[in-house]
């Protein structure tokens, strides 16, 4: 990517997290706190309905629409489907080409902080990462694999990425996560311009990430209801280390139910609301460092 | 009440409340845990379609539905007026009367610990109360006049009460926090137990409770939008002095609005997810201590 000509803050993908719901809507009102002399600035709201209805989603998660199959399906007519193609076209540069960077904006039941979720290794987003990591302890990046996130909004995007910011609540408005948030993606912007000014700053000479390699879910009887809560010692501790034989979860009847991995992993999206439906309890990483004078 | 006959245990009253849903259901299947030798116990799910979408309500809020007017109003046929209708039926004992004690599960993104929300100021409840409040400092007592709280649930009962804990946020289960609403639960039937035995343990000699004394709404704009958010410094801050002067909301531009109440008072709810939409932000209650020696 030689210049970043466009970029697209997208909150409210899913409507009841509404950190970006409300920061989106600042955006929207306050177009100069977006706005760069060397790239256009667009917001865009993902799931309007749901927003207004405050929740996750109408009739199926938005943020799962985004393969390139599903969007030239006409067969799938769902609200989200048809949002997730209106999305596509909404999202084309002036010239008719995929946007150059996507920034959506999510949280978070899990305490995951202020999370970069990257859709890919490439070298722009792991320097705009390390940079971001070096403002704030609390920024942390993941990458999971395309078969993983080609379904995601800011997959329409080659340089898209999702902010994940908790732990708050579904329908609630954290206002320390809030202005935090803000900052972070000012300080992206701000990034992106000094990019196309060729006036970068410094940037550390590595980067740690935490690569997506699964997910465990609840414990479940034959019926699928589930068995089993996250174990008070691990929830909130999204980003430490798991190992074989730590407790990870606590049935109802009290009973500790023990990681039977083989080797330690980074367990994130700890209890996330959401995910309940998905069968997913927590997704685990491995933590890797990338030396960033080599990429 | 001379003798407490029949116990109803209701969780999911709101189906996102996932404490209660899985608390009653655990009962449900265990009836052994609630079975004392001098009363009978039922358990009750109170919205099983908000339960299975995992969603507060379907078409209004049920825990607004059992005013006495609204109950014998044929005309009122939402999925909740409905099944307010049905709950009343079920909670009737063997020989048709309302049932005694009704305990009344739920839980909030506001951090209310251990709470018990109480329909009067019987001394009944009251001892029970300041007898819970002795087991753990986490329980915290509250009391809301029958003008408002005459269209809960739990109002079925002379002698009902909700059980509320926080913060956790809708459609998750915190471990801890199921594990001690169960302990509290079992206990107020052991008391109850020894109730109807004439063996009550030692209660101690007074009790404080919060009184419910009016609410307060976020700042909105003329479209009904909100403009600030819970200050950082009063998050998380339920039942701690709220004196005039305190910074009590924060703009999404970062501007400090401050508490122009004329004393000190004691915010419950705050920030609690479900009450968005209410238009509140916050309850604010009265700190009274009561001599139980005099009730």
């Amino acid at each position: 990517m030689n210049k970043v000509n466009t970029i697209a803050i997208v909150g409210g993908t899913h409507g009841n997290e509404l950190t970006g719901v409300y920061l989106a809507r600042k955006f929207k009102n306050n177009q100069d706190l977006i706005t760069r002399p060397s790239f256009s600035s667009q917001v865009l709201f993902g799931n309007p309905k749901a927003i207004q209805e405050c929740r996750r989603y109408i009739d199926k998660d938005l943020n799962r629409c985004f393969s390139p199959a599903d969007l030239q399906n006409a067969t799938l007519t769902s609200y989200e489907d048809a949002r997730a193609k209106e999305i596509q076209q909404i999202l084309l540069s002036p010239e008719g080409l995929p946007i150059d960077i996507i920034i959506d904006l999510h949280s978070t039941t899990s305490n995951m902080g202020l999370s970069i979720l990257l859709g890919s290794e490439h070298s722009v987003l792991l320097r705009l990462s390390a940079y971001l990591s070096s403002i704030s302890d609390e920024v942390k990046v993941c990458c999971s694999p395309k078969s993983q996130n080609g379904v995601y909004l800011d997959s329409l995007s080659d340089f898209g990425f999702a902010i994940e910011v908790g732990a708050v609540p579904q329908g609630v408005l954290n206002a320390e996560l809030f202005h935090k948030t803000e900052k972070l993606v000012l300080v992206a912007l701000d990034y992106f311009e000094a990019y196309n000014q060729g006036k970068l700053p410094e940037i550390p000479s590595s980067i740690t990430i935490y690569q997506y390699i699964g997910a465990i879910d609840y414990p479940r009887n034959a019926r699928g209801e589930i068995e089993a809560m996250i174990h008070p010692q691990r929830q909130f501790k999204d980003y430490q280390p798991l190992n074989p034989g730590d407790p990870i979860f606590l049935t109802f009847a009290g009973q500790e139910i023990l990681y039977e991995g083989t080797s330690t992993v980074y367990p994130i999206f700890i209890n996330e609301a959401a995910y309940y439906e998905k069968g997913i309890a927590m997704c685990l990483t491995q933590k890797k460092t990338i030396n960033l004078s080599t990429t």
